[in-house]
């Protein structure tokens, strides 16, 4: 991976060049950082010209490292004004890092209304006309790309949403199967990829192999105790069973499932969306339980979500999902679920913030609490782009705008996932000070063993994760390692020298999780944003969240000692 | 002035308490600033329950001093999320002096359904049931409410709009007429208004007279020369005879008329929306081209638009208004202009960002530009409260968002009023710094004998201007008496002092301005704002008005500079 694409949409030029000195430990998230920090006025209308939107796999994309390949999606988002990297699962990150490119730099704005895709294979890269696949949903146009340029080709793309420049817009990556169903949704990534004209980018890896490690024999030992770890972890055994669903009891049970617009944690029908359950409908209907998202992956996540006939609904359906669109909304059924899910994806929607947007539509008196048809009716104005679909498709802070909503569950312009704050603290102290706005991944608590309503520690605990989980987004790893891998960090300091041939300790490793959050937090401060950012709504301050009868009581000077 | 009213609209309480030393010399803007400095958490929710809604007159407020019944409005702006003062005219400021109060101050939210007024007069004050007006426009509103408690009352009282909580909606003031058309229109302090359950204040200063001077003799002779200086001036004598319609011709040929949403400076048709045309139009239909809207009046500013039959339209019909709904639409038709007026007068809403966020909706495609009646029926649907109606209420900035607009006229989230930023580079300043978002007021530059379309010495004049004008503000003295005043401040201290008994020089009414701002920006820098916020949007900066084919081109450092 020495080498970067730069794009640029005005031109309609490509060159490559070569990765200078001082990115060449830098991966995926980190990458995105600093290349922000450098490149992109950090004051810049997010949709304008000055924006860059990036493609980059980790530092061990590409290697024979199992569940290594996420790609992470990056620029100023078009939701929060701030940096924002989302990262995604598939093949995308593991073709990427195949075709030895540190990163894809999308730069400026068409000058015409032609729209394109971006073909990169082993022989270089082109701009290609996709006239024919604007407009189409991300499903089609895969199907469409893999039909045209072979079915081993990894795909990028947006679907309406992104091209009519929705802050909901996500960018769908396909996965082993040809799928684009694993999202790097949050954001708004892909209404800066519809700014800039482009549908999709076409990964083809033909005639080249995965990156062979810098010294095989210490690579193969570092394989297998990482494999061995993994394969030993309770939690990625649940991930097996349940994927991300196994959540929902666990966090109903602590008051923190987000209910009927975040108003409360406790949802009466939980059990009806649970893990569990889902696990009993898709065995019952044939689906799969378990499914992974790229090649030799031992977590397994994902699964196949099937109706009654056996027929796909979606794949996967995950807890974030679940949370958003289900308990959020009022509703009990997971094949509404499921076909929500599977409308967002088609269209190109992140469905936390579109989940987000239809709870605030609720509230709103837009529709009532679970009306099923209705928050259906209204993804699909979402994709047709009608008055009402854009406000929706805006984001959950636009719609309460627009709807006269005043508890809004966004930090940063950006909508919560599925952890209630008030519920789990942790999760609040995350959402509050992530450089991302509201987002999970950026500082997970949820799974600690700890006492979830009481602020005791939370703060603690929310930096850890917040300055660990970078080092998975820079080397591409899933986060959901990170509990197995936790106690282990010289496995992954170990896997990166003998494939790379560096000398890092597994310090350097937290070293540079570290730089990456401080480079993150500088642009966003060179944005505008101020400590007093770092703040969850007055709502969930100040009302209490009745299946707890707690408000988030996290202190301001706590959350401004995260990142001192 | 040695009291002030404080009425809670949870408990339905009000209580009156003695002005605090510190508050003595504070009146208008600058007690509003101070109250909200000590009193209103500035990272609260705007619509929530710990803003508050202040009504100020100045310092003079009540006095015999001609022009000096300006009534401030303030709190929270919940359009700009960071401090606001609107200032009106008409009789409002004048009888809340007289009844001898400093301020009155609504505070929290209701805790019912029911809606109210506030009644204060000579024997008290008292919180009534306002049901049957609440609906209703301005215009009934007033008339129903004079009809009730007599036609010498003054009321400030929102419509539709501010019942709705939008954010493009302002507080109405009754004039000599008891006509609701003084309008605190900026900055949403209707939204405010509404968001408290309270329809409507209704003054009624029977039994009590004017305030009487300290120092009667001094008074009489600060008067006479007060009184001369207003009469010679050229500048009172343009607006008695056009209005601040006078400016049409005069920012259109410095290509700083706003038009097609702030595309150009430079509208073709302008002499047709022109002051003189109006004066000429109201001459023929025997309206009236001048009036006063305070007793006593010298700058008469105002007039009465009327139909081809002699029929008020409405009363007054001024240049932003014309700015913003003419040229900025692309309309060249008074009468259209003046309808338009109308509508948002008695629907409750602030013109200029009405006008703005139309604009924003013709380049959004919602119409076309120049469709008379699509604006007319954007207007109703805004009165109506559907969904089109709250995206354009909401204001320019939301409905920019919704539109996928990116060229938006807006700074701090309020929308830019009649001076095209690039043509009027000082008025550029003062949008970009002001602690009250894009606004005119705050440091009008348009009058003075300079190269508006040259970025030499802007900053300072915009500064000078800013730094004046606070004065105007916080004594309620109407600000189109500053270029005729500027040269003579000693006037307006012995005003001051024969009136209150007070020992302060000019050189003390600058310091109080200099505090005014001062604390204005500390509640901004409290709320989250930033240097990075006194910014024009990036298409002032880099797309070139091609009227003069220039950008707004002062320089961040002279940005910076202004309030240091």
């Amino acid at each position: 991976m020495n080498k970067i694409l730069r794009v640029n949409m005005t031109e309609l030029s490509i060159k490559e060049e070569p990765v200078k000195e001082e990115y060449k430990l830098l991966g995926g998230r980190a990458f995105i950082a600093k290349l922000l920090l450098d490149e992109v006025k950090p004051t810049c209308e997010p949709l304008g010209k000055h924006n860059k939107l990036i493609f980059a796999p980790g530092l061990l994309g590409g290697s024979k490292v199992l569940s290594s390949g996420r790609i992470s999606i990056g620029g100023k988002s078009p939701l929060t004004g701030g940096v924002k990297e989302s990262n995604g699962g598939g093949v995308v990150g593991i073709k990427l890092g195949r075709l030895r490119y540190k990163g894809i730099v999308v730069e400026g704005l068409p000058s015409s209304e032609r729209k394109y895709l971006l073909k990169v294979d082993a022989n270089g890269a082109a701009l290609l006309e996709a006239e024919q696949y604007w407009g189409l949903g991300v499903y089609e146009t895969a199907r469409k790309l893999r039909e045209k340029y072979g079915s081993n080709v990894a795909v990028s793309c947006i679907g309406p949403a992104g091209e009519n420049k929705f802050l909901a817009a996500g960018i769908a990556n396909t996965d082993i199967d040809g799928v684009p169903s694993r999202y790097s949704g949050r954001g708004g990534l892909g209404a800066l990829m519809g700014s800039k004209g482009l549908k999709a980018i076409v990964l083809d890896d033909k005639g080249l192999g995965v990156l062979e490690a810098a010294d095989v024999r210490e690579f193969n030992q570092a394989m297998q105790d990482y494999s061995k770890i993994l394969k030993e972890s309770p939690v990625v055994e649940a991930y097996n069973i349940y994927g991300t669903a196994a959540m929902v009891q666990v966090t109903n049970a602590v008051g923190g499932l987000p209910t009927r617009n975040f108003s409360t944690g406790k949802f009466e029908w939980a059990e009806k969306i649970s893990g569990e359950r889902m696990h009993d409908i898709i065995s019952e209907r044939k689906g799969k339980t378990t499914h992974a998202c790229m090649p030799g992956c031992m977590i397994r996540c994902s699964n196949v979500y099937v109706d009654e006939s056996g027929k796909d609904i979606v794949a996967p359906l995950e807890y974030e999902t679940i949370a958003l669109m289900g308990s959020n909304l009022n509703i009990d059924d997971l094949d509404v679920i499921a076909k929500l899910n599977y409308l967002c994806n088609d269209y190109g929607l992140d469905t936390i913030e579109t989940g987000a947007a239809l709870g605030v539509a609720m509230a709103g008196g837009l529709i009532p609490f679970g009306d099923q048809e209705g928050a259906l009716n209204l993804v699909h104005e979402i994709g047709k782009g009608t008055l009402q679909g854009r406000v929706l498709g805006m984001g959950a802070e636009t719609a309460g705008k627009v709807l006269g909503v005043l508890n809004l569950p966004v930090v940063k312009g950006q909508a919560m996932p599925g952890y209630e704050p008030r519920g789990i603290k942790g999760m609040g102290v995350t959402y509050a000070t992530s450089p991302m706005g509201a987002d999970h991944t950026a500082g997970a608590t949820a799974r600690a063993k700890v006492d979830h309503n009481s602020r005791e520690g939370q703060a603690d605990l929310s930096k850890k994760m917040q300055y660990t989980i970078p080092i998975y987004d820079d080397l591409g790893l899933c986060m959901f390692a990170v509990v197995a891998l936790g106690p282990y960090p010289e496995v992954l300091s170990r896997l990166v020298n003998s494939q790379l041939g560096t000398q890092l300790s597994a310090e350097d490793l937290f070293k540079l999780a570290d730089q990456t959050v401080k480079w993150e937090r500088e642009f966003n401060r060179r944005a505008g944003f101020t400590n007093l950012d770092d703040r969850l709504p007055e709502y969930f301050n100040e009302t209490p969240n009745p299946a707890i009868n707690s408000v988030f009581d996290v202190g301001e000077e706590e959350l401004d000692k995260i990142h001192e």
